[in-house]
């Protein structure tokens, strides 16, 4: 029988990816859907289109029974997922996909999110959900912390360079451009089509987003020393996609290699061969990452593209591979879905 | 075991759509894929978003072995579709994509596409591709002819009226909005970025778009009289989607009825509550129609506007839907991904 | 000496068109910006790209000394606007682009706008400010009403064709596309990019959009009889342009003759030769019109689509023609600039 | 009287850019516009846009009466410029919008361009025209050529900065992001809109694309030592702009006070207040560039972000700038157009 699934905050962009995905996926099934602002709502009302699935309506997280659900998606705004997660049973299997458990230092959540922490035993519990790197732990977790979108990208870029120890760490720069939907279905003006289809900029520039808190703990875990990395945020004007442009220093063949390495037996990340490099519109929509490497002109230095779909591989296509593992399904199962091109 | 399928045209946008489609169909899998001026790349250089799929490499149509193939989808720009389905094995089963065998009336075709017809017999044999309203004899089947993307968005919307019998059929306007990729992977200065992006435009206007001679011969066949409608194709500045705004005489509230009773057992079209009406948005990447009906101030008028995904159930959705009809597989299988919003 | 301007309401998007305008206008000069909710801001900050010139900061309304200006554009929301404008001295030369002058009848503005109007002795005293067709009036008014601008296209369409007598009154639709910019810099979710950009939909379907008040209140006056038009709004996900497809019927050749007369002497109209029809692209950024013909496959009927972009020719860049007639200034000063293009 | 202006390339972006900036120039009037392959046709068919500014028909090259013409520019693909340019008469001021005589030295030129030059003679009396740099020699010159729209960005970012001694040459990177307007009006694939919108990729990467050769040139020159840079373009989904963003080993307050210094008073370069950075959108379809600094988290490092649109400032209003230096019109004549936002 196919696994009881209750999303918490369903009327959000993350929410609304989790129910497609899960609507093709033969091992789950949607059994609750709650917003508490839309509560009452029709799904056909907040998403038309997901009009054709017959969903339950959006409910109140406490109309809930948690009883009758094996595994629960929280995809609530940071600090209120932790209030949210605090009160649900102790014993249901959730993967949050908000900043609220990624990481570890209470002083580092404030640092970056301006507030403390209010389950701070909790952050004690989960387990970051970067699948490929902490797969086992999150095979066995209760609760599992979803990465940011930026911060996944950047970590299937430098991860595997670390681990092979082919690049300077004090010589990292990621240049990230992120699609709007990375910002949610929320009201702000920089958010409009008329303020930003045609344009483009950089935004937080000189280390000041969040995501750099999740790339200082888990590359200097990684390095066994502090390493800190130069990241500049860019608003795309499209609606999916994170690419990563990277700046490392060491030798480009080196690097190709770890990435061969690393990833081999992966079945969503592609390395492109030698040289060439990829684009946002070739994983659109699904769960795969696209890596290419280039060398530069300047001897030992090397280029890194990344791209991946930030609301799917980067957010709710990452919890769905987590939940399978955490439900005991096949880790692949529901998220082989076909980029959409164009 | 699964059927096993050719593509014929593989290198343009539908037939990119048929791989994206039967990639994740369990009861159908890729034995070749034919693009000639291609034949020799792998599908990885043509399209990189399927690079993960491990297809076979793009041969010339004459190095298939059709006798492996159970049915062939044939993705060939009109003219040279006939060409080369005319020298296909008699016994198989083929879905074409191309115009060339829509017209039951040779002369209508050669009056639309300006060239004879070189395989004129087989258009006895061809039937209609809509599936929704061909369902008994596309099951039947050999040789079934896709339909115009606008020519089915056009008649999912008129047919349901002319059966019931509730609208004027003088008076008919079909003001028709389509995406770019209707226009295929095609070089052509008013399909380039900088051309088309930010801008908006009709084109053959005055009635002079080849889908009119699919909208009068099934109008009229199923009026029993000669129909002739009004109908103005806009290029959108997006990549996937047709929004047709239907203008017609008849009351609103029968018009309605008509389509709740025409579509009430249909899985593929939502017909919406009285009053609103769809966006593109909403179907885009799926095989979904929405359908949504207004009264216009004006008494015995209204207003019908209809949204498809023209690459997907205007073109290479449908065709698998035939082919599932053809083949014996359950009709919808294959077809269910949810709409890619946002 | 160059004309003292004051714009209320500048932080709006038509504002900043009036801005982006008067900046290179020889004859205008701007001496006071109000925004009463941004008031002490600098426009730097409200709109960067106006940084380089120098403009005064945002005030409150009552904080302009209005002895000193010639006149006034006011760029305000409808019923804010009659609020203001009310109070304003009773000598001070008004453009207003709200809709709050252009209805002569205080029932049909009520039943569009949904409240009474508080200014309703000053309705008697605006000039409806479609300058083509009002000249005379407007150059010797005191305050002028800036026109919808569904409103304007709808009328630059079919005006010309009711005074010529070339069209059945009866069977007019006009099937309008407009920019998300229409709708101004407001926190909606429908106008988010990720809402929007990649789709395509109707609103207001059936005969709801309150700029039918104006057609109404128009066609009816110059036809002197009932004249009711259809018209459905879309919404185009691109920034600047309206693009309109009339159905009318009568003559193709009578209609494009009418129109050549009609607008023979025109600066900013062209009509295009017969059969071509226009694109939004080619007036973008500017006060042009273009307006092509099409004579339909059935006799006696014809297609008409009208190309203008919405925040000048549709908004400010008519507030600007308006203001020069009302100030002695040449009629085309400030308003030749060519269309951006890509 | 105005000065007597051929264009030739007129039917090219950038050709179409001049023109568009050379009809409400004051002092120049187009007397001549050459297109080889498109001769015959009017500017309303090649560019609708252009529609009512009652220019010549295009001619060849040959058929211009150069005795009549004060200055040409020449807005050809590279090498084509060189042997049109060499068969003009000697005495013709000339704006050349190439790459063909931006290189000193020939060697270079032919590698990064792949053929020998065939008019090298010229190469020595060509002035490099980034106006803010070179202002004497282009006032001079009689042949100016025009740089690449990265290679300007670039320069405008790194140029003060070297001058300064306040950064190490040993560690720049240009990550630039350009509009599709760059590629020009070229019928290739990957320009087409349904492979370009809602995607975004990086090309040349690792040190490959030509606009290095003048980075190379002109950062060497200006050190007095070999400087390389590293350099990676990215294609933009939008029609216009460029944004730079720089990395760069240096005091960012340090970096501020350089440009502030560098750029005083220049009526074209914003520096923007320390710690914002810019938009293209604040500078589309203008003559402006914005110039953005932030210090980083890491001690010693900065981030410069600089906007320009890639056709005007990058191009053709470049060219504007530079032949008004040249005829003797002060130098921002016809080229204080606002920016067009939204």
């Amino acid at each position: 029988m196919a696994k009881q699934i209750a999303i918490i905050g369903a009327s959000g962009y993350t929410g609304a990816e989790l129910i497609r995905l899960i609507a093709t996926h033969p091992g789950m099934e949607i059994a609750a859907l709650a917003a508490n602002s839309k509560a009452g709502q029709s799904m056909a009302q907040v998403y038309p289109h997901l009009r054709h699935l017959g969903l339950p309506d959006l409910v109140t997280v406490d109309q809930i029974d948690f009883g009758q659900i094996d595994l629960a998606f929280c995809a609530l705004p940071h600090k209120t997922s932790q209030e949210v997660i605090r009160d649900l049973p102790k014993t249901l299997k959730i993967v949050d996909l908000s900043a609220d458990f990624r990481l570890r230092d209470a002083d580092e959540y404030e640092k970056w999110y301006g507030n403390p922490h209010s389950a701070i035993k909790m952050q004690a519990e989960a387990v970051y959900g970067l699948t490929e790197f902490y797969r086992d732990d999150i095979t066995a977790a209760r609760l599992v912390a979803g990465t940011g979108c930026n911060a996944a990208t950047g970590q299937f870029t430098i991860r595997p360079l670390i681990e092979a120890g082919v690049i300077d760490l004090d010589e990292i720069i990621l240049d990230m451009k992120c699609a709007v939907s990375g910002a949610g279905r929320s009201l702000k003006e920089n958010l409009l089509h008329a303020e930003l289809s045609e344009g483009y900029n950089a935004y937080a520039v000189g280390g000041t987003h969040r995501h750099l808190g999740e790339f200082d703990q888990e590359f200097s875990k990684l390095a066994g020393r502090p390493v800190q990395v130069q990241f500049t945020p860019h608003l795309l004007p499209v609606n999916r996609g994170i690419l990563c442009t990277s700046y490392v220093k060491g030798g480009a063949q080196a690097i190709q290699k770890a990435y061969e390495m690393a990833y081999a037996d992966e079945p969503f990340i592609s390395v492109l061969p030698f040289g060439e490099t990829p684009s946002t519109h070739h994983v659109r929509g699904s769960n795969f990452v696209h890596i290419g490497v280039a060398g530069d002109r300047i001897p030992g230095r090397a280029i890194v593209v990344t791209a991946l779909d930030n609301l799917c591989k980067g957010s709710s296509g990452q919890a769905i591979q987590n939940a399978n593992l955490m439900l005991g399904l096949p880790e692949t199962e529901g998220l082989m879905g076909v980029p959409l091109f164009p």
